[in-house]
């Protein structure tokens, strides 16, 4: 996946704590970290986690090779004790976590690392840009499948994020319930399906709409999708169907009251014979804007700047903190920062969804220390992606992304039906620590 | 900068375009796509331009190997026809446009290709990719820096987004006058200066606050920056004096209210012998935040969330759209898109910046077609980054980066005061267009 060393998505100061610990000799005690969010995003009911998979993958690729010492070396930013280090780093710990796809809650301890402070100090960045971007996607992608109901939605955000983000983007899509989407090195990467058929330009660039559509015709064959409003939709629509016949496949409408045009455009299109012929709509669409489209006769949801922005809220405030660590008695330590505004709970955590007896969720329980006595009905939640540094491959690659989809599909028909109401609210469930506060 | 092919960077329906087109003959003909934004995001008042030099760097490995020709075959993307003109594919075309780091305002045609219609449209996603994210990003931060007066402020936002757009936010917003980043890959690629100390991980990790600031202090010596607030702010305070001496170099506040905080922390350090200590604050820090801080004995600020997700804005819509393109009978056509809610102007662009007799900005001018009526004052807005496929170096690496930098505190420089206003309001300038509506 990555050619390059990942070593390098790092925070200077990850480095300088490594490079203050090996001096003090701190660095080499055993350790645990913990990713988790301390709230949801205002008024949601629920977060999808996302990019563990990215960070297995770039683990692979988390070394420092000649060029990234001399980097560090020549601009001093750590001594040389400190490279000699590096020279050799390789996570050897392990990772334990939620599964990609899963849906968490706040505290949800959605990844854990057990290694020496050294290894997992360096790793905290790479792992928060992942997983805090992912999720923000993955959980806006979620809402958005729960308001398009059956109707498959598209992702096609690429252009309006940065163009390393749209690929992690559109994998977070699917995994949250997108059918496919239009970028390519998505596909590539990853497996997925794409799609996309034209943009206004290749009207314009054609002396007329008709001859547009016959261009695209003739290349792609009747089956395509025509965007029919570069020009005036009612004429779009009775060209497209002239130039196509009876099996064209769909028209997109891309501007204006998509609710009101859907309904005539159908109608119309109807009227010409073409019953078989789809409506997609693509015009700056939201949750929101999805659900008030519901009862409008519309096929399909291309989706893009507020799928891959977050929908309001662009990243997970996932925060990465030391809640453990063996001291010199080799006693481990339970530790947490005192501050009064960021509730932090010390411990290592083990964590399972309890349901009902008819398999709906009731509670995310998080036990410190220990795992919460168990419930017939619990679901672990946690799993083992790394074990002394061997990376379970089933966790990577383009079967990850299949079997967080599916993960995800799960976890929603567990969920109280009150999780796909748009609204704002409460997490959906509550969140309880077991021997705790 | 990158090591891959950056052309699956694309959305599908570029390459179906290209496929219908180059069946259609209409992919050859010259064509101009011009890129800009319809708006600023509302209230703001000007928008940075970033991105350019990425583009310019990315059009280098802009080609299709031998692995993506095989992707876009084996998944039936595109024809064989298709396949085979991508196999030589470089662009071969023009690039005009503003300067990094040049502020724009609506309708700015911030970026200009002469091509054919087939490498233009190919090069679509990548580039407002590149445009998009970054000036939102660059954009933040001009505000920030306005907010900051001469307070420097520290770009430490990484972990907050994904890993790839955290190098970009870096480069951005060192551009928009950020004085240095945490992020060590945007040091490494663009030579950017970077800082960090410890996080309150590396204090948990040891047996007492104390502990910990030793140990920094012994591996970093006294000028280095102590986080004071794990435990009790005014204790951590005190234990940093005893432990670095009076030439302590900052301590570091990223919790409660900063602004009372700073005060006690400031006369404490004071009273302790520490006048030089200076005093840095971190914690969920925006253009606001920052302004709210002015009053405050404050030495630094370091930015995360806000500035890597745009500060409530985290694309700038930049859209990209076919202005002019050539007939069979070998004529330049304007066109636009007629949709009643989306504005085009059609047309090659000029632009200029019409200053007044104390070099201050009054307009916007963008002439369509032609170069505006030259005014004495006005400065030319429009620079030639590629000239038949050969890039003008001047604008990529690291030089272009300083470049960028020094070009907006030029054009921030000759803006009307108003423009470092927080509030909301139209643009400081209007744009006018001559020869059109």
């Amino acid at each position: 996946m990555w050619q390059q060393p990942t070593s390098l998505f790092t925070d200077h100061y990850e480095l300088t704590m490594l490079q203050a610990s090996l001096h003090s000799g701190a660095a080499h005690r055993p350790s645990v970290f913990e990713a988790f969010a301390r709230r949801l995003p205002e008024g949601r009911r629920y977060g999808v986690l996302a990019g563990t998979g990215r960070i297995l993958e770039g683990l692979k690729n988390f070394h420092f090779d000649d060029e990234q010492l001399r980097f560090l070396s020549d601009t001093k930013v750590v001594d040389a004790t400190t490279i000699k280090y590096l020279e050799n780093f390789a996570f050897s710990g392990n990772i334990h976590g939620y599964a990609e796809g899963e849906i968490y809650f706040p505290y949800s301890p959605v990844m854990i690392l057990e290694s020496t402070f050294a290894e997992a100090c360096v790793l905290e960045t790479f792992i928060l840009s992942a997983l805090n971007h992912d999720s923000a996607i993955a959980s806006a992608a979620s809402r958005m499948i729960a308001a398009a109901g059956a109707r498959p939605c598209i992702e096609m955000g690429s252009r309006r994020t940065h163009e390393e983000s749209a690929v992690a983007a559109a994998r977070a899509a699917i995994i949250a319930g997108f059918d496919s989407t239009s970028n390519l090195e998505a596909g590539h990467r990853y497996g997925l399906k794409t799609v996309g058929t034209a943009a206004h330009s290749f009207t314009l660039l054609h002396d007329s709409e008709r001859a547009a559509f016959e261009a695209q015709v003739a290349s792609m064959g009747v089956g395509t999708a025509l965007l029919v409003d570069t020009y005036d939709v009612e004429a779009g629509v009775r060209t497209a169907v002239q130039v196509a016949g009876p099996e064209l496949g769909a028209v997109r409408l891309d501007s204006g009251d998509l609710v009101e045009q859907a309904r005539w455009v159908r109608t119309l299109l109807d009227d010409l014979g073409n019953e078989n012929t789809r409506i997609m709509v693509t015009s700056d669409l939201d949750e929101y804007a999805i659900a008030a489209l519901g009862s409008a006769p519309v096929d399909s949801y291309g989706v893009g700047t507020s799928l891959v922005t977050g929908s309001g809220h662009p990243t997970a405030s996932m925060v990465y903190k030391l809640v453990s660590r063996r001291d010199d008695s080799g006693n481990f330590v339970d530790v947490a920062k005192a501050a009064k505004n960021k509730v932090s709970v010390g411990g290592r955590k083990y964590a399972v969804r309890r349901l009902n007896e008819r398999n709906r969720a009731t509670e995310e329980l998080i036990g410190v220390g220990e795992l919460p006595a168990p419930d017939a009905n619990d679901r672990p939640l946690l799993n083992t992606f790394v074990t002394n540094g061997e990376l379970d491959t089933d966790f990577i690659g383009a079967g990850a992304v299949r079997r967080a989809a599916q993960r995800h599909t799960d976890s929603i028909q567990e969920m109280p039906s009150s999780s796909r109401r748009l609204q704002r609210g409460e997490p959906v469930i509550p969140t309880r620590f077991i021997d705790s506060f």
